[in-house]
C-alpha cells in the first residue's frame, strides 16, 4: 500500500490518551506496525496512514470506554469493520485509534415472528448468511467484500439486491451507537415504523463513522421466496443491454437482480472464476417468488430483452450453479485486478435516474475507449449504478491523470444528470470534492450537525468533510 | 376550538419582523382574528394558539424571504399544510409567522421514465392523485385526511399501503428546504440512492418543521397494477382478527392494504358513509399484482382466515365499490365523532413488532373495557400500528383524566413491548413526555442537531422538544 509519508493532515495523537486507554485495556492496546499498517488502509488505491494502536472491543461498554478516553484528550477514533471499503474510510488521516469491531460479531437474536435480526456490528454478511440457512430467512445486502453490517450501515451499503429490496438505508430498523462524548444511544424500538423525532438511525447509516461508533443493529430479515431462478443473457452491445435494463424496470417487473457486466469484465470473471461465459455484454437476472410469479417474471423479462436483441436466457440448473454465479459476479473487483498486474482497485460509483442511464452509460463507454484506459464495467443497474474498476498503475503519472480525468468526466457526466457521485461506497476522503460539487449549500447544515454531535472532531475525522480539528 | 387564553409559552412576537414583512409582502401579510384562528389548530383536541400573521408563499424565494425576516428578529416560524395533523404539529405555542403552503400548489414534473414526480409542498394527496389518473402511476401514501405531502413529509405520515409500499420515510427521493436561516438547500439528486453524505432528506422527514421548511418534494411513484381487488372479512372476536394479520404478515405475503376496524367502529363507518357491514371485528384487505399473484395472494390469506375462524372474504365487485370502501375506511375520524357529540378526534398511535401486536392491542381493549371509555379502534396492523378513537368530552375532567390515563397506559404498554408512542402522526406539542420516555439518551443528539441548525429556535418551536428559546 501507499503510505503517505509527508502527510498533508496533522497527527493529532495525544500520549495521554494512550496512557490512560492502557490502563484500562493493557495488552489489547495494540501498537506493533503491522497491526497498526493492516488497519491503516482499505481495499482501494488511496494511500494508507496507520492509526497509533488498535483496540478490539468486546462490548458497546467497551467502546464507550475508548471514546471517552479519546474525548478526553481530543485523541481521533476510527471505526474499523473489515477493512473492505472503497474511499480510503478507515485510514488515520490524523492518527488516533482504531476501534476494530471485527471480535463484536455475536448474532445476538433472530426474531423470526417479526424478521428481523439483532446483530453486533463486526457480523459479516457471510457469517449472517450461513447463521440464517435454515430459518427460512435471509438478508439481501451484498456488497462485494464480505463486509461487515457495521461497516454496511456505515457506509450506506447496497448490491445486487437492492433493486428490489431496498440499501442499508431501507433496511436497518434501530442501531445503537456510541456517541462522541462517549454517550451511548438507541435510535429506536423494532417496530416497523415511528414518527418519533428525528430518524437518528437513517443519520446514522451512511455517516461512515464521523458522529458515532455503531454497536448494535436491528436489520430486517426476508423470507427465503418459495423460488428464485438466475439466468445470463447476453447482447451484441452495451446499448441494448442497457435500454432491456431501463425498460423491465419501467415497466414494473419486480427483478431481485439485474446486474450489467461488460464483455471485458466477463472475460476477467471467466478467468478468475473459472467459468465459461459468452464473452459479451451480460445481464445477470434473478427472479423471486412463488413458481407462478417467477415464471411470469421471467417471461416477461425475456420478451424485453427479445426485443432488445438479446440472446436466450440461460438459466442456472440448481441452487450451486445459482451461487456460484452471484459468488463470481462478487468477486468481480477482484478478477479485475487480474487483467493489470500493477493494478488496484479504483472503483468509480455513479447512479443516475433509470431514465438517464443509458446516456450517462454509452457516454462514458465512449469516454473509456477514447482515453484507452483499462476499465472493466460493471453495474446495479436496476438502480442506475454502475461502476467502472479502473486498472491504473499508480507509478505511472500519465496513466494516473487520464484516469482522474476519466473519473472526473464521469461523475460531473452523473451530476448533470441529476445522480450521484457515489451510488454506495461512500465519500471517505476520496470523494470529498464530488460531495462538495453534489450538494451545494447542503454540505453546511450537514457540517453543522457534524460539529453539534462531535465537536472535538474526534469521530473519523478527514472524512465526509475536510473538517478534522476545531482547534 | 379551546383557545389558550393564558398560554404556559412566552409569545416571541417581533413588531419589527412584522413591520418588515409588510414591506415585503404587503396585504399578503393577513392578520384577520379569524384568518390568524383558522391556522391555530389541527383537528386534535389539542389547545390551540394563533399566529401573528399568515402568510401563503408563491415561490420558495417567498419562503426563504419571510424565513430570513424572522431568522433577523427572532420571531417564530411556522410551516403549514392544510392542518389535518392530530398532534398540535401547527399551533403558535410562542406566536409567530405562519407559512401557509397551501397556494404552492403545482405539481412541477412527473417523470415517468423514473417512476417519481416534482411537487410543492402544497400539493395535496386527492390532488396528486386526480393528476396521475391517466398516467398508468400511482403514490401510495394515505394517511386519513387530505392531507399536503409537504405535512405529510413533515409528520413521516403512512397510512393504509405502507404494509407494501413504506411510509414517507421510503418514498422521499429528495427535498429542497428554506433552513432557519433563510438558505435554500436540496438534499440530492433524484437517483434512487445515494452514499454521498449524511441523509438530510430523511432528517428532515419528520422533523414537523423543527429544522426547516420543505418548499419541494420529490417522491416515488409505482405503477398501477394490473390488478387490484379488495375484500372484507369479519371474525367473531378481535383475537382471531388480529392473529390472522400476524400469521398473513408472517407468511410473506404481500397484502398492499391490511387493516383492522373493530365493531364500534363499523358502527361509525355505516352511519357516517352509509355502508351496511356487518358490525363485527373485520379485516380490509387490498391485494395488487398480475391477475395470477393477486388471486394467489388472497388464497393465501382466505386460508390463513378460515384457520382462525374468519368469514368469507366480502369482495368489492368494480373500482366504484372498491374506492368506496377505502374512502370509508380514510373517514373513520370523521365518523367516530358522531358516536359522541361532544367528542373531538384524540387519536392515539402506538405501533410495535408484529409480534408483539396481539398482546399490545388485546390488553388495551381490555383496558378500553374496564375504563369504560368510548374507544372505537382501527389500526394498520400489517405494520403493527394501530389507534384508539378517544370520544371525551373535554369539559368532563373525569372523562378526560380517564382518557388520559388509558393513552398513558397504552404508551407505556407499547413501549414496554419494543414499539413507538408514534406510527405515523408524530410528536408535535402533544407527545414531548412520551418522545423522552421512548427515546432516553437519544434525545440529546436529537435536541444537539436541532440548536445547530436552528440556533434561534424560530423553528416551529416548542414542537418535538419543549426547548424553543434560546434566550
Amino acid at each position: 500500500m501507499n503510505q503517505i509519508t509527508e502527510s498533508p493532515h496533522t497527527r493529532r495523537t495525544s500520549e495521554h490518551a494512550l496512557e490512560a486507554l492502557i490502563c484500562v485495556f493493557k495488552d489489547r492496546v495494540l501498537t506493533s506496525a503491522a497491526v497498526r499498517d493492516h488497519h491503516g488502509h482499505d481495499e482501494s488505491f488511496h494511500p494508507s496512514c496507520s492509526p497509533d494502536a488498535v483496540i478490539k472491543p468486546h462490548s458497546t461498554q467497551e467502546v464507550a470506554d475508548i471514546v471517552r478516553i479519546c474525548d478526553q484528550h481530543s485523541m481521533p477514533v476510527i471505526p474499523y469493520g473489515t477493512g473492505t471499503a472503497l474511499e480510503g474510510g478507515v485510514v488515520a488521516l490524523h492518527g488516533g485509534i482504531c476501534i476494530d469491531l471485527s471480535e463484536m460479531n455475536n448474532i445476538i437474536q433472530v426474531n423470526e415472528g417479526d424478521m428481523d435480526v439483532v446483530i453486533q456490528p463486526g457480523v459479516t454478511r457471510r457469517q449472517l448468511a450461513n447463521h440464517l440457512k435454515d430459518s427460512g430467512l435471509f438478508f439481501p445486502i451484498d456488497p462485494g467484500a464480505d463486509a461487515s453490517l457495521g461497516g454496511m450501515a456505515s457506509t450506506r451499503a447496497s448490491g445486487t439486491n437492492a433493486v428490489r429490496y431496498g440499501t442499508m438505508k431501507e433496511n436497518v430498523i434501530n442501531l445503537e451507537a456510541v456517541m462522541a462524548d462517549g454517550s451511548i444511544i438507541r435510535t429506536g424500538g423494532r417496530s416497523k415504523k415511528s414518527a418519533a423525532g428525528y430518524d437518528l438511525a437513517r443519520l446514522l447509516v451512511g455517516s461512515e463513522g464521523t458522529l458515532g461508533v455503531i454497536t448494535e443493529l436491528t436489520i430486517k430479515l426476508y423470507p427465503v421466496p418459495e423460488a428464485m431462478s438466475s439466468a445470463t443473457c447476453t447482447f451484441d452491445n452495451l446499448e441494448d443491454t442497457v435500454n432491456s435494463v431501463i425498460q423491465i424496470i419501467q415497466c414494473g417487473i419486480p427483478v431481485a437482480r439485474v446486474e450489467l457486466i461488460d464483455a471485458k469484465t466477463i472475460e476477467a470473471i471467466n478467468a478468475y472464476s473459472k467459468m465459461d461465459y459468452t464473452v459479451a455484454p451480460t445481464l445477470f437476472f434473478e427472479f423471486h417468488g412463488s413458481e407462478s410469479y417467477v415464471q411470469e417474471q421471467a417471461e416477461l423479462a425475456q420478451e424485453i430483452t427479445k426485443d432488445n436483441n438479446g440472446g436466450a436466457f440461460n438459466w442456472t440448473r440448481n441452487t450451486e450453479e445459482r451461487n456460484k454465479m452471484w459468488r463470481a459476479r462478487h468477486d468481480v473487483a477482484y478478477a479485475s485486478k487480474l487483467l493489470h498486474p500493477k493494478g488496484k482497485i479504483w472503483s468509480t460509483d455513479v447512479c443516475v435516474p433509470i431514465s438517464n442511464l443509458a446516456e450517462c452509460l454509452l457516454q462514458t463507454q465512449q469516454d473509456i475507449d477514447q482515453t484507452g484506459i483499462l476499465a472493466p464495467m460493471v453495474g446495479h443497474v436496476g438502480d442506475g449504478n454502475f461502476h467502472l474498476l479502473l486498472l491504473v498503475d499508480h507509478d505511472d503519472p500519465d496513466e494516473v491523470k487520464k484516469a482522474t480525468d476519466l473519473h472526473d468526466r464521469m461523475v460531473k457526466r452523473a451530476l448533470s444528470l441529476d445522480g450521484t457521485c457515489t451510488g454506495e461506497h461512500g465519500i471517505g476522503y476520496g470523494k470529498i470534492d464530488f460531495l462538495k460539487k453534489e450538494h451545494g449549500p447542503a454540505i453546511q447544515p450537514m457540517l453543522a450537525i457534524k460539529k453539534a454531535l462531535d465537536p472535538k472532531g474526534i469521530m473519523n475525522p478527514g472524512k465526509i468533510f475536510e473538517w478534522a480539528n476545531p482547534s
